[in-house]
């Protein structure tokens, strides 16, 4: 099945738009779970949240710096095989925001749908087209590229004007939504700290799937990210949480605690819908 | 030693431009040195390359997707410290364009920084100063930031006009020898393909160091090239160079033979220089 079917059957299967992040930070480890450096004790805490958050989700989102920086790959690709096998259904997008020319951009396709069999990638779209088409060559797989994101300096580059009075994210946003977008994989990542710009990127875009990072720990607004982001087909988009369900407690009941800020993030999701 | 005092050092001691591009194809590598798929193999293979070429190269640049998409971060770990031991003075240029905000990139840089000891770094600056700050908490590395990349999509973004006039890669070089050169740190990635606008860019930064792609099997013309993007007070350049010296001979003579295109191209470069 295509990435885009997945994600409609995931979103009607759970009736959730929480795109969980797994982002395991050392520092914010449970202490009862071993030592914060062993890269084991990284996939034991994120494949505890996956399994504690798996019936609120549409999709999990592993951030590959974290993994990066904890010499952690083994753990990633075992933590994405257990996702697959204990929550199937559920997809998987790999955050890694890679971006590079032709003949490199072929080694990371392989890095992350060959070795860590992600569903979807985040990509960076700097680079121009065909730094993406490598990505389009695997036909079942979605490419969500930047368009406008939840950092601050987002707008450095991102809300320039051009010469035609378009901002720079929507000419991005234009670009997936058209040329780019051979074989129907694209997706954008559009910040919920942007409620308007958001809310232009759909116009822009029609039904094509947003992946949403900014509530919750960076201060996006859900109703507004609802009313501001939603398709008219389907949920639309993929409302990531991070650091707010995985540390919602540090304590023994690390995975209860994830469980039911997972469980309010997509009830609130749900009544912002409505 | 800061970056920019060790790559000054690398120019004068070594009368060279060169920077030998590691990037280590499955599929090229020579058949007498063990099986293209074993890890290990990939670091005997950039090993020999870097020993054979170090004479004539300022600089070498791992290329990351290469190392992982054939599950190679170890041999990575073990390459640049095989550099660092055997070729000091010679700067490592970790080239993985990441590029996202705050947290994220805190992880990059322990990646690149603390974990492979690079001494600098390509980084993508889509997502504004705020994701390229963290880079420069390490005040003796060195951050290149993509502009003007080599390959024909880079005109896609890149070359879009502003309602100021500018073109994008032109915001982004008077950005970084601007306000966000806060350290003296940065360098711009800007692509030999397109002498007109390497020589703009080098109007627009002064003697900023810039990493130049795209010569080689690019196609991007050694004179042009030098000629456009030459500084006053140093050469100002990493002309960079992977597969006609990493492949300039599949046989038992593949290091010799790297050594031999690295030595013509360094010559090539000074006498452009001249």
């Amino acid at each position: 099945m295509d990435f885009l079917s997945s994600l409609e059957q995931a979103w009607r299967k759970s009736d959730s738009m929480l795109c969980v992040g797994l982002d395991p930070d050392p520092a914010k480890l449970p202490a009862t779970l071993g030592a914060p450096d062993d890269p084991d004790t990284v996939l034991a805490f994120c494949r505890g949240i996956a399994d504690a958050t798996a019936p609120f989700a549409c999709a999990f989102k592993p951030q590959m710096a974290y993994f990066a920086a904890a010499r952690a790959e083994t753990q990633l690709e075992a933590l994405i095989a257990h996702i697959h096998r204990k929550h199937p259904g559920i997809p998987v997008v790999l955050d890694g925001k890679r971006g590079d020319i032709g003949a490199t951009a072929e080694r990371y396709v392989i890095e992350a749908f060959d070795r860590y069999q992600a569903d979807a990638v985040t990509v960076n779209p700097y680079m121009g087209f065909d730094s993406i088409e490598p990505w389009l060559a695997r036909p079942g797989r979605g490419v969500f590229l930047l368009c406008r994101t939840s950092n601050p300096g987002g707008s450095d580059l991102q809300a320039l004007e051009l010469d035609t009075g378009e901002r720079l994210f929507e000419r991005v946003a234009r670009l997936a939504a058209g040329d780019w977008n051979r074989g129907g994989q694209l997706g954008l990542v559009v910040g919920a700290t942007f409620p308007a710009e958001l809310a232009r990127v759909r116009a822009l875009v029609g039904e094509m799937p947003l992946l949403v990072p900014g509530i919750g720990a960076q201060g996006g607004n859900i109703d507004a990210t609802v009313q501001a982001g939603r398709a008219r087909s389907s949920p639309g988009m993929l409302v990531n949480s991070s650091r707010a369900i995985l540390y919602a407690s540090g304590g023994a009941d690390w995975a209860e605690a994830a469980a039911r800020v997972a469980r309010e993030t997509r009830d609130a999701l749900r009544r912002a819908a409505a």
